[in-house]
């Protein structure tokens, strides 16, 4: 019996220690994806335009139809590439003709997108929608036109018919009704991961040293700005104190302000380099840097790996989906123009 | 009585006019894909290295990953995309840093390359093998060393695991055991088709007027070089007359023959534009053209519409894939070269 009373204390302790985490990361602010359907339903749904499953399934072709694009061979996955943590793994995106963007942007993953209070890395935008236009007009990405976009939709009866079997026989199939399919595809791009298990009630889910990682990050202040469900881009959607010196490559100046949107942590052990710009491939070098500019204090070597631990427990499982198949083109489907 | 006898007698009658288009087929050189799984293996397996899930499944990882070329941002899949019918969409390949294929050569289809007694347009490579070591070394393609593709696979350890899951433990992960896991993944992409169907007995898989354009197409000697499973590049790898001429688009030479493999008609509908040059987008031209160059023959308006009606019938079943998830780069990933 004695025994037994001993293990119930331990359990009770270790309990208390766990559950007092828990509480301290509610407390700083930190959020989980829920666990059940109804409630994430809440969150990423869109009263404008209800989630379907035939949206969804032709909101993933256009994702991934190179032929929206100018050239004919750049797809919004091509900058952020489902296969690698929902981006492109270089410093700057590289578009139409291999240019480079010219603020030297890095692409920002699309997984958990739909959480952010605000799209871009200057926050021009308010949601999914608006975000999908600009890439796909840009001229250093897609160099499309509105009109090449419809014509080439247009130009395929299986597009025209699977635009009818989601929004029925009316739809016009405009820019923006092509846009909004897309962002509604991104809509589901949810990743939960063992720290959401976590604070969702598993204790286990999270390994000791993502704990300890979870409390340094907290203990250290990272929480102030990385916070709510994405840990960055939702409740506080720019940097606090706007001290962040850029490197020189690249003339962006952020907002209106002069601030830049907290990235989201999620999956960032899948999406160096880091920063807008792109400048740091180690992450524990960007945990460092973060400290120095943000927070004005030292976070030690010991305490960036800890950190750097603990997101490990933010690498989400990612929606399972096929490859999907897309139309072919038919005479009236514009010519690719690489130049 | 006087009905059912006359019913049965029309039967009889449409059954044998229909098998005698299957003999016509088979008598002309043309096979279908076996629709036993058994047969059909047999066909594409390779005892130098057996197919199984887990070297599909690393084999898709590597054919999708971007990072095996030098600019990290250019994979098989981006000019074979399984999304577009097995190919780009463009008229020449585009590679790192925008370089158009020096010599013009249109990017051919990955779906059913594996029945190809030669790869490449010039078969200057016997088998898939070889042929996944040049575009991904070639300058105007992924542009990489063999050095950076060993380092950049073994930098990642969930790639050294699941190579050791698929050959054992003694794996040693050169460039060759890498193209060869793509180019075995590259032996599943077959994609039966109504074509196949019909000539596998279901009389019905064809509509009259694709059994009316298969005639034709039998007919006007199409099958003298588009036979074989692949209706093209398998029985008559090359093209048997040499006279055709090049449009001024490039300085491809062919074989030591100045001959050019003939491509498959397998999804040709998905995958305009046509020639090893790119030089049509109309497959109704393609066909005519065919005729006049090759054949020495007019093939009307008429005759090419019921032939692309045919072409209809080879529109193949994909396999069905998720999307594969890619492990995350380390510290020591190769970073990416865009010059």
């Amino acid at each position: 019996m004695k025994k037994i009373a001993i293990s119930l204390a331990m359990v009770t302790t270790a309990s208390l220690m766990a559950s007092n985490l828990v509480d301290q990361a509610k407390n700083a602010g930190l959020k989980a994806i829920p666990n059940s359907q109804s409630e994430l339903l809440k969150l990423i749904d869109d009263p404008r335009n209800p989630i379907t499953d035939a949206k969804v399934e032709l909101g993933k072709k256009l994702y991934f139809d190179p032929r929206l694009s100018k050239s004919g061979i750049i797809s919004c996955n091509t900058c952020h590439n489902l296969s690698e943590g929902g981006d492109d793994g270089v410093p700057a995106a590289i578009g139409h003709k291999w240019a480079a963007n010219p603020h030297h942007l890095n692409s920002p993953t699309v997984y958990n997108a739909v959480f952010f209070q605000a799209q871009f890395w200057d926050g021009r935008e308010k949601d999914l929608e608006a975000q999908a236009q600009g890439p796909i007009q840009a001229h250093p990405e897609m160099a499309a036109t509105k009109g090449h976009v419809e014509k080439t939709v247009t130009s395929m009866p299986k597009y025209v018919s699977d635009f009818k079997k989601a929004y029925g026989d009316d739809v016009k199939i405009s820019f923006e009704q092509i846009t909004d399919t897309i962002a509604l595809f991104e809509r589901i791009l949810v990743t939960p991961s063992p720290y959401d298990d976590y604070l969702n009630g598993s204790e286990d889910a999270m390994t000791p040293a993502q704990k300890e990682g979870l409390k340094t990050f907290i203990d250290k202040g990272c929480a102030t700005c990385h916070s709510g469900i994405t840990l960055g881009g939702e409740m506080n959607a720019f940097n606090v104190t706007g001290t962040y010196k850029f490197q020189d490559v690249g003339n962006f100046k952020g907002d209106k302000n002069g601030l830049i949107k907290v990235p989201t942590l999620r999956n960032i052990t899948e999406t160096a380099p880091y920063f807008h710009n792109g400048q740091f491939w180690s992450l524990k070098d960007a945990i460092k840097e973060m400290g120095r500019i943000q927070l004005g204090t030292t976070i030690s070597d010991k305490e960036a790996a800890s950190i750097e631990e603990f997101f490990g427990a933010l690498e989400g499982r990612k929606p399972e989906m096929s490859i999907p198949m897309l139309p072919a083109s038919t005479a009236t489907t514009p010519k690719p123009n690489l130049n």
